[in-house]
Order: C-alpha cells, then structure tokens, then sequence
C-alpha cells in the first residue's frame, strides 16, 4: 500500500545472516562512507553532506540509494571533472540561484534546500533553484530538512533525458521526481516520486540480470515498444501515469529551467534542482497549519478499510517507522559493497 | 496525443449542423451566460467573472465546463446561501488567505489568482489561499491569467471527497487537479490535469447514459472494484497513476488545508484554492526564462517522433490552437442547453 518501489528506492531487504551480509550501525556505516568519498577526493565537510543522506536512505529501507551510490558518484565522469564551490549568482529577499559548480547534487540541492530555508524563514516564503550539477539522491531527505524548520516544502529535480514524451520515438525528458512535505504536529509529512513509469536505475539493474521490463514501460532506440532492457538502456522509459505523467514531467523539466538548468552551457544542461520553502504561518498564522495538518492525515488513516487491509498508508510514513527500527538494528550492506568501498 | 479528456473537459465535438445544435460567436454566447447569471441572482461584476471563465473554456474546446456549468451552479446548495464578498483575513507582502464568503470557486479562485499576480508583481513571489467556496472550474483559466502577466504559475485546488486512497472503503480525497504556467516567448504553456482515474462528471455523464466505467477506475459504496457508474456515484474512483496518484492527490489536500480549507467550520471543509505566482526574473534576470522556455518548448516538439506521428503535442497547444479557430468559428451549444438557460 506504499508507493511503488523505484530502484533509487528499492527496499529489497538483504538477509542479514547472510555471508554475504554485512550488519553496521549508523556510526560504522558513516565511518564506512566518509572514508571512501576522502579516497575519492571529497573534502570532510562534503563527504559529511552527501554521508549523511546516503546513511539516511539506507535507515529509511532505499537500500540502493544509500551507500552503494558512492561506488556511482565515483565512477561518473562528472566527478573527475573540476569543481568549484558551490555558489550564489543572483539572489532577492524571496530567491536564489545557485551555480552548482559541477558539485554533484548531493551537495548542490543540499546548499539549495539551506537557503530557500533561511529565507522562507525571514521572508515567508523563497524560491531557490540551483544548475551546473548532477545527480542528487533522494529529494524526500532536502524536504524533510526544509520542513524540520516548521516550513513547507516543494521540491523538483530535472536530469538528463530518459523519458519518452508520447509520439516519441527518443527520451526528451529525464526521470523528473517531485516532492512535497509538509510539518505535523505527528512529524514530517512527505510525498516523493519519480515521474518515469520506472526508474533508470531499475532498467540499469534488470539490464545487468537479464531481466525483462515490465509490458508498457520501455522503449528501444528506435522508440518501439520493448521489454529488453538492454535495449531500453539505448531508448528511454514512457512517464507514468500516461498524458497526465508526460504533463507533470514536462512541468518539471521547465521548473528544472527555471532553476537555470540551460544555463550550464557546456556542462550539464538537464539538472536543474528547484526548491519553494514556505512559512506556513504566512497563510495560517499562530501554527494552525501543524495542528490541521495533522487532524488532516488522521482522518484520512481514519477512512473505512477494505477487509483484509490493515491500515491507510501515509507516504513516507513507513520509510520513517523504518528509521526509527534501522537506528536499533542497523544497517544491512551487501559484503561485495562494502569491500568495493574500501578499496575505492 | 493530448491528456485525456475528462467530463469537466469534454471534448466530444457537437455537430454544429444538427437541428440539436446552435452555432454562436462569442459575445451572443457571453450575452447568453450573463443574462441566465443574473436571473440566479449574480451580479453583473460576478456574472462577468464567471461567464469568461465558461467562454473561454468553450473556446478552447472543453464543451462541459463551457455554459452548461451555469445550469450546475443554478443547481448547487450553496448558491442558494448567503454569500459575502471575497475577502483577505491575513496578508502579508507575499501572501494572503482569502475567505471565499460561500462564492461559487469561479469567484474565488479568479481573486485568489488577482492577488497572487498582484503581490508576485511587486514582492517577486506570492503564496495565496481561499476557502469557504466550492467548484472553480478549470484550473488552467486561472493560471493562464497570471502568466499572462510574465509570471510562473502553480495553483491546486482540494475538493469534496470522491477519490479513495489505496486500501480504502470510502472516498477522502477530492479529484484534486494541478496546474502549472510557464510565460514563453511564444506565449503560455500549461499544464493541467485531475488526479482522479477518471473524472467525477464523467462518472455522473455514465451514470445517466448507462454506460459501463472503464474497468479499475470505480468503488461501490462498499469499496469494492465497480464498472456499474450509478454503484460508483455512492462510492468513489481511484486516483489516476496508482500510489503516485494517490501521493499527489494527498500533497494537493494537504495544500489546500494550508489554503485554508479547515477553516470553513460549519461550512464547506474541503475546497481549498491555493496559488503560487512566481516571477521568473528572481530566479533567471533580464526576462531569460521566457526565451529558455521558448528554447525548451522547441526542443521538445524537435524530439525524433514513432512513425505515422504528426507531431509532439506540448500540453494546452491544442486548446489555445481550437480557441483561435472557435474566435472566428464560433461555439456550438446543445439547442437543449440553450433553452434551459433562456428557462433559468
């Protein structure tokens, strides 16, 4: 009843008995991560940065979105080419713009969501977008920390192309999440979903096993309808949801270019993190927002059950009831992961 | 190759030389309007706003949110209340929350949008909510209005419950459309769509006919999976896109709580209008993003397209390209629809 796995957050569970396994708390797993991305040229504080959210996906149950995304930041072309700090071209009481100075986006949305924060907090509410980057994780972890500060969140990612619009026979736009979070007397609220009608990184994983695609989602790279995903690998997937899924990417793409995505030039021309924080004593004043936002979510858990279901699933409500039980347990990493790290 | 018509959006062509059908231009269709209007007892400035709205909607082919509304709004409870003036109970430079005085949403949202282009002028950005109102028509109206003045756009409305979250008995969402308006140099470009499966005018419209719903869009009103349209009229339909439907229909809820939709009391709790009116020069000076916008609209429709495809539809291309035809054309009206305004 949760949102779909996507392979960013594909939540496979690995047997933590396993050989094959092994089992670390939330300390090792940093110390684990921070170590390999110094081997990998980050200074400490951006290891910090991009550590801290990789750690969190893994506690929320994103197996691949979490440590395993260092072995990826490594090999990307981008991370070998030179990068410059992070930095604001053009901003107002109400915005910024940040050129990411080909900072991956781990750090790049990180600054973005740190200053739409400080902003909304003095002016009501801030738009920020951030260019010149790329890949950024889990949008949900940016948001979560905007509304950590009793704010409201909206954030969208454009990236590279790998969607097909409709008619289509080559990826025009890239797998474009969007997210919303909102504050609660019970704690962040957080919707966060891709776009695509399934996530690259789940093509790249059905490619290496073998595995055909789902009927309906893949396209080869003459925009026919395939489920090879070797050969989708050399197309594109449609949006989800149909028109109405081409639409809403389309409008991420675009927020990606208000964001500054087209002004990279010759670099990254896709990536484009847009971010909107909100005070939302601006429209509620004396935070009455948390207070109904919360009698909100509990009459819709409230709602009549079909039989044989248990309870009305809030997004992100289990991904974070799985943070609290990993914060105990610990986090489970495949043993070839972790020697791969080490050896980076 | 556009987003599927839904009820609100109907696009079913009336053959304009049938007995059955009354070709007018414009302004015979806006006299029309305004004369059923105010024998309901709008005002002449209300009926205005209003009628616009339902002309344009005409225009651009959507034939059910044209004039035929007008006959819907006659009909509602609420018009038969006492209503206010719209009015601002808190503001602030970049924002305000707009209590709706139990005007029809046409009325509300059109001064939602008013202010939120007001205020996005001079502050760079506004957020604006209503509540205590109910239907508003078609969102991309309102939107298309503050684009109109250079300015992004996004703007989501929460409506009575129709939709069920995934596992439910009962509906507790509404159909909860989302809008978004990018300026261009080639003019707006918007997206707009409802996160139900399947439109509830349309349920009503198969309802009347007979008709069988398309399977895996209806509940009964026992929550169980229904084709039978009148069975649905007392449950619900799903939301389209599956849990990432059900996802965005939650955020649109959630936002139109911090639109103010809770604080109707004993009035309508459901309908929230809420806007955000961006100018893009805060983010991309000089008038940039109106250029890149143009930039990004042509790469896409340039995408290689599937054989026997005329071409990359952009969403509301098609309805602005009808709108141009119709201005000279004319719209056509059931005979039926006509006398029954000429009767109201």
């Amino acid at each position: 009843m949760a949102p779909a796995a996507s392979p960013g957050k594909q939540r496979t569970p690995l047997d933590p008995d396993s050989p094959d396994s092994i089992r670390m708390s939330e300390s090792e797993a940093t110390r684990l991560g921070l170590d390999a991305l110094a081997r990998v040229g980050f200074l400490p504080d951006e290891a910090r940065i991009i550590v801290d959210q990789l750690v969190d996906n893994a506690l929320c149950g994103y197996k691949f979105a979490g440590l395993p995304r260092i072995l990826a930041i490594a090999g990307d072309w981008k991370t070998g080419k030179r990068r410059l700090p992070v930095r604001v071209v053009h901003e107002t009481p109400v915005s910024a713009t940040l050129d990411g100075g080909n900072n991956v986006g781990y750090i790049a949305a990180y600054r973005a969501a740190e200053v739409a924060a400080a902003k909304a907090r003095k002016s009501g509410i801030a738009a920020v977008g951030a260019y010149n980057s790329y890949f950024s994780g889990r949008n949900a972890y940016y948001v979560e920390r905007i509304v950590k500060d009793g704010l409201f969140a909206f954030h969208t990612a454009s990236g590279q192309p790998h969607v097909l619009p409709p008619g289509a026979a080559a990826p025009a736009l890239g797998t474009n999440p969007i997210c919303f979070g909102f504050p609660s007397s019970e704690g962040a609220v957080i919707v966060d979903f891709g776009t695509a009608a399934i996530m690259w990184g789940e093509v790249m994983l059905h490619a290496r096993l073998g595995q055909a695609l789902p009927v309906g989602t893949g396209f080869d790279q003459h925009g026919a309808p395939s489920t090879d995903a070797q050969a989708v690998l050399c197309g594109g997937v449609a949006a989800f949801g149909g028109h109405k899924g081409y639409a809403l990417s389309l409008a991420i793409q675009a927020m990606g270019v208000l964001a500054g995505a087209r002004l990279g030039r010759d670099q990254a021309l896709d990536y484009g993190f847009f971010f909107i924080a909100l005070d939302p004593d601006i429209l509620l004043p004396a935070g009455d927002f948390a207070r109904q936002m919360s009698e909100f979510v509990r009459a819709i858990k409230a709602t009549p059950r079909q039989s044989g279901v248990d309870e009305i699933r809030i997004p992100s409500e289990r991904a974070f009831r799985e943070r609290e039980r990993r914060r105990v347990e610990g986090i489970v990493l495949e043993r070839k992961v972790v020697e791969a790290l080490q050896a980076l």
